[in-house]
């Protein structure tokens, strides 16, 4: 039977070696991290979409997983493209829009790349994937693993939020409640994996996983039809830009557009590795960090991930910006009230840093911007909101929508 | 211009008379519930779905707008249907599906109303929609009209829950937080609301508001091929039944489908009053109710809407039931565990329901069932779960796994 799959082998970002497509998480010769490579004549002969699909697999040939039979799936739809033109028109951008990824199943972008785990899990011959997280890429392994009948074991240390660990103690079969912090965990969860007791759900290493979110550039592709000018990625471990920017560079080889987007990173100002070294020149340099509203960007040491995301950022003629946690809540609630997108505040950070940009006189106002807003609103743990209740009237209400008075 | 809509006139549940087709609330004849009458001829003659359209847009022509300048949309897609074999199997039904209403962009079934009731505001020449609500129906509302431009102003009383009170404030250009409960707010926004002041976006009168959860069924025939044998429909004030089964009639009518599925509806035991008259055969009698999980369905006085609901259920040999708090809470995490479905307690009561009415013998095991599943469980308020953390190491994932000792 053909594969699904026109992945072909294994690369080296590093030293360029070569290995056979099989699963491994370092490169054999170097130890550098690795990505697949795919067969681009059959990726440009082929129509880019298979439209009976879902998910990730409506681009089968794009992913590494070879029989259809280990796809997985949760009725995922093409996440919604905005255009925001009253919000643009305030910051003086005629051209933006928003890839809204809080329509997916878990309510991140994560599900993208935990539909390339969870089947490669299965492909690869496990019973089990797991993560250390502090809640959201848990609970999107956990669940794509249940609905696989898959094992999902995750590793969530107790101090996460409320709804995050309700979320994850409803779906996943096995949480490791762990004192501690991250680092403390992954080296314990590393060895497990490397000792093939489980497959690797995490960001840091495995090649096979992270394949999914090339689906948010090909999705984009789509929906637009061509590419942008500017893709805007909020950046933790650098995954969900290094995906997307691959699956733009093929859809280039493959002949579908002229040259992929510009990449821009977009951080919170308390974790900005990537934005001070793409101001000054230097190498990424780890740093150690504080609370940030924006969890999804809170990596101070993002390893060679981050090595290579700055990398592609400059091949790529890209940009990298970050902002403050005021400015984060700032765009999360003018998105709301001028478009009714309603964004967690990690999903926010691209159009702040957006924003910043282009006050600061960066972009040009004609370019064509996707900014990607990663999570949604309604998964955020909320302090209770102090308001005084009225006696209720009609009154009130004349007085809130300026009605003339009645007599 | 030809209309988008074939709808043709408003006619009175309980004494027939037509009125023509503007902006009404209750018939002029005897003051009852007004439903939408439309054009079966043209809906039998005209492709069913508009595939370029999101959201209830792709069946425009069973919607209530007659301009589309005048939609709104917020990039819906079809809900998510599963067959969920391995529950199904747990409680002896072969056919199960669970339509998903969690993906819907502010996570509940709320939003396909939404999406009539501002379309139509903007159709009626309105500047602001409105509703009273404890939460989800007002950020829904006001979320849509953020979308569309307009003002929406939403009463919702201050003991709401820290989730959805943040994000109404976040979405809403005007909220009324007051003391009391519905009943003391809402005569003030009937009064305001028949003074013109604003669209009705409430589900007691508007007969404009509610046609939207008609693409409930039109989404389940679409995706299905077929009407199932059963619908299961949570019930509070009864809108989404009504509404589906009015859909389910006209698909009968126009030669789509042989008759329309059972409807079923499923209450809680706090404010189960359908169920109660269904099974001893009496008129609906309204209740007093206290807090039940399951937010959706707690009304115990449902009016009008609650009769007509009693009505339908025996004219189209319905069922219905309710089930407690412990079954419902039981059903959230059976269906996350089982098939990674992460939905709030209004959403598992359809699926209690069913397991329940299968338990008492009530259900052919090969029927085909189809359960609404209303809201995200990503929306709910969560209580701190008390765990205890352990100290990371390789011997705790071994154990959760049960994987051999290592030397």
């Amino acid at each position: 039977m053909r594969s699904e799959s026109a992945a072909t082998n294994l690369r080296c970002v590093d030293c360029q070696q070569s290995h056979a497509l099989e699963y491994r998480l370092a490169c054999q010769a170097c130890g550098g991290l690795l990505e697949i490579e795919y067969d681009l004549q059959r990726l440009k002969d082929e129509p880019l979409v298979q439209p009976h699909r879902t998910g990730v697999w409506r681009y089968a040939a794009w992913m590494p997983v070879q029989d259809g039979t280990n796809f997985v799936t949760l009725g995922e739809q093409l996440s919604p493209l905005f255009q925001i033109s009253r919000l643009g028109a305030e910051l003086g951008l005629r051209r933006l829009w928003i890839k809204f990824e809080g329509s997916n199943p878990t309510g991140t972008v994560k599900d993208r790349s935990s539909q390339t785990a969870v089947a490669c899990a299965r492909q690869f011959g496990f019973d089990a994937v797991g993560v250390v997280s502090t809640g959201n890429a848990a609970s999107s392994i956990a669940t794509y693993a249940a609905r696989a009948g898959l094992r999902g074991l995750v590793c969530c240390y107790t101090r996460s939020t409320a709804a995050k660990m309700a979320h994850l103690a409803g779906v996943a079969s096995d949480v490791i409640w762990y004192e501690g912090v991250y680092d403390d965990m992954i080296r314990h969860f590393d060895a497990a994996v490397d000792r093939g007791w489980l497959f690797d759900g995490g960001a840091t290493r495995n090649p096979f996983k992270q394949d999914g979110k090339k689906s948010i550039a090909l999705e984009t592709y789509e929906q637009l039809g061509r590419a942008p000018d500017l893709m805007v990625y909020p950046v933790g471990m650098g995954e969900t830009l290094l995906a997307g920017q691959r699956a733009w560079v093929a859809l280039a080889a493959t002949g579908r557009i002229k040259k992929p987007p510009r990449p821009v990173s977009a951080q919170s100002t308390e974790a900005n590795t990537i934005a001070e070294a793409w101001r000054t020149g230097a190498e990424l340099r780890a740093k150690t960090i504080g609370y940030t509203v924006a969890e999804g960007t809170a990596v101070g040491d993002m390893g060679a991930k981050g090595r290579l995301t700055l990398r592609r950022i400059r091949e790529q003629n890209g940009l990298a910006g970050d902002v403050s946690d005021e400015e984060t809540l700032d765009m999360q609630r003018r998105l709301a009230q001028t478009e009714g997108l309603w964004v967690g505040p990690t999903g926010a950070v691209p159009l702040a840093v957006t924003a910043r940009l282009a006050r600061e006189g960066k972009l040009d106002p004609n370019a064509e911007i996707v900014c990607i807003s990663s999570e949604t609103g309604l998964k955020g743990d909320w302090p209770q909101l102090q308001v005084r209740g009225e006696e209720p009237s009609l009154e009130l209400i004349r007085q809130s929508l300026g009605r003339p008075p009645t007599e």
